[in-house]
């Protein structure tokens, strides 16, 4: 693996340092981000995506985690991130968790941008249709993501590996659904737009085209309609927006190959079987 | 534990029994319930409190696993309640997942009954609070429940005290920051009305007062605002009416407390150390 473990990156790459130096100057919104984290991802593509202003500071905030900025830990203790600084409050408030932030920039849009990630509230069944392949992202694509990584021995790689094809796998079946159903949701959905699933999904589907290939040889699905989803996700704007090099994925995730200590609160939880913080 | 373990309840008792019993016509919406589920207790609570016309069926859908009905298993593959069936579709579709459901509601009376658990759009911050009490409640506080509940020898249950304690008070905390915030959310604040982390957690909460308490010997965190919103709470009709006796909670929940094999498919994932299903 070369001298990848030694690359601790404190600042994004290509693509998204772009977007990082067109978002400097103050605007009411500050997202504290971490350059590799994909639950940072998920609430930057929103914000990109919404259309809703945005201060992006340059440095990664997540990186050591025994430096973490005062500036963060006190808006969030933990010292998590992605975390929200609000300044047209005052004193200026907070928020985490990437889920709960993606609602609050829905909420946003709904009376500002006008834009939305989700189908109209006037069809309740198709957005609970996205809410359900949400809710198996969440709580079932996501954490084998992590167990799959951070497998060491061969036979429970294989497992993970098992385990997180069976939840992509899974996901197709929930985007067929809904094409059945209410005609498609998303970018699954051929001449679709951006959707809440696409963006909850997105950073980790982003780093098993890359990490997952590079440190357990993972293949995606083949076919025709999953790689043509997977085109279109990645080559959306909002999304390639808040994309880094490849090189800097690989250097991040080294540490989660290995499962070396300490890797991160995510791997910490994945080791002890709890669920995720 | 005398023969409580004996007793497999298939239908509600008390209250609850008697809103099955208001609730016996064909509606757009049929509820397929568990008579002491706390995951359907959320759906149904959304109902009553939304005053969206909906059906329940008498019998209980999950006491035994090996004999679901097929009427269920058409709905929902793996047999799970809480199931929406939605008969105004042809062929009628269907739902699952507590969480998705009671947003799939929550959609639906924006546009029909107008009432809502949420704060109003406008403040789209008053909204991320409560959905960040809503993850704590998903992620923290029920698996904690059930960790607490199953956990067979003394050390194990008083680490699982510690932590179901540990996540009450930082719900009280996240309650009690919106409080400072906005002004408070739901029931918590005086002369408020029922909101969506009630609803959320009201089930576990009120199964620690029986269930908890008579096997685990738990005690509610003291004080004056505590005990008020739990009164608030417990004494709200749209909770109330979902509420069978003491007697079938105790009852149901004897072999989560010693931990049988096969309990159901949530005791099964919290012995293997992965999220809930």
């Amino acid at each position: 693996m070369t001298d990848r473990g030694k690359h601790y990156h404190n600042e994004c790459t290509g693509q998204a340092l772009e977007t990082v130096h067109g978002h400097l100057v103050d605007q009411d919104i500050t997202l504290f981000a971490g350059c590799f984290c994909p639950f940072v991802q998920r609430v930057w593509v929103t914000l990109e995506y919404l259309g809703i202003p945005y201060k992006v500071p340059p440095l990664s905030y997540e990186v050591d985690p025994y430096k973490k900025p005062k500036e963060l830990l006190d808006l969030s203790p933990k010292g998590l991130v992605p975390a929200l600084r609000l300044d047209n409050y005052s004193p200026p408030r907070a928020l985490n968790e990437s889920t709960v932030i993606m609602d609050f920039l829905e909420d946003l849009a709904a009376t500002s941008t006008k834009r939305s990630l989700l189908p109209p509230i006037s069809d309740p069944y198709a957005r609970a249709l996205v809410r359900l392949q949400s809710d198996h992202i969440n709580r079932a694509l996501v954490p084998a993501f992590y167990r799959y990584l951070q497998a060491q021995d061969p036979s429970a790689q294989i497992a993970g590996g098992k385990e997180f094809r069976d939840a992509i796998e899974a996901l197709v079946m929930l985007f067929e659904r809904a094409e059945r159903e209410v005609g498609g949701t998303g970018l699954w959905k051929e001449g679709g737009e951006l959707g809440w699933a696409d963006v909850m999904v997105g950073p980790w589907i982003f780093r098993a085209t890359n990490v997952l290939k590079h440190y357990r040889g993972f293949e995606m699905p083949e076919g025709v309609k999953f790689p043509a989803w997977l085109n279109r996700l990645f080559e959306h704007s909002a999304f390639k927006n808040t994309c880094s090099s490849e090189e800097l994925y690989m250097d991040s995730y080294e540490r989660y190959a290995f499962n070396r200590p300490n890797t991160s609160q995510v791997a910490n939880a994945i080791n002890s079987g709890r669920g995720l913080p």
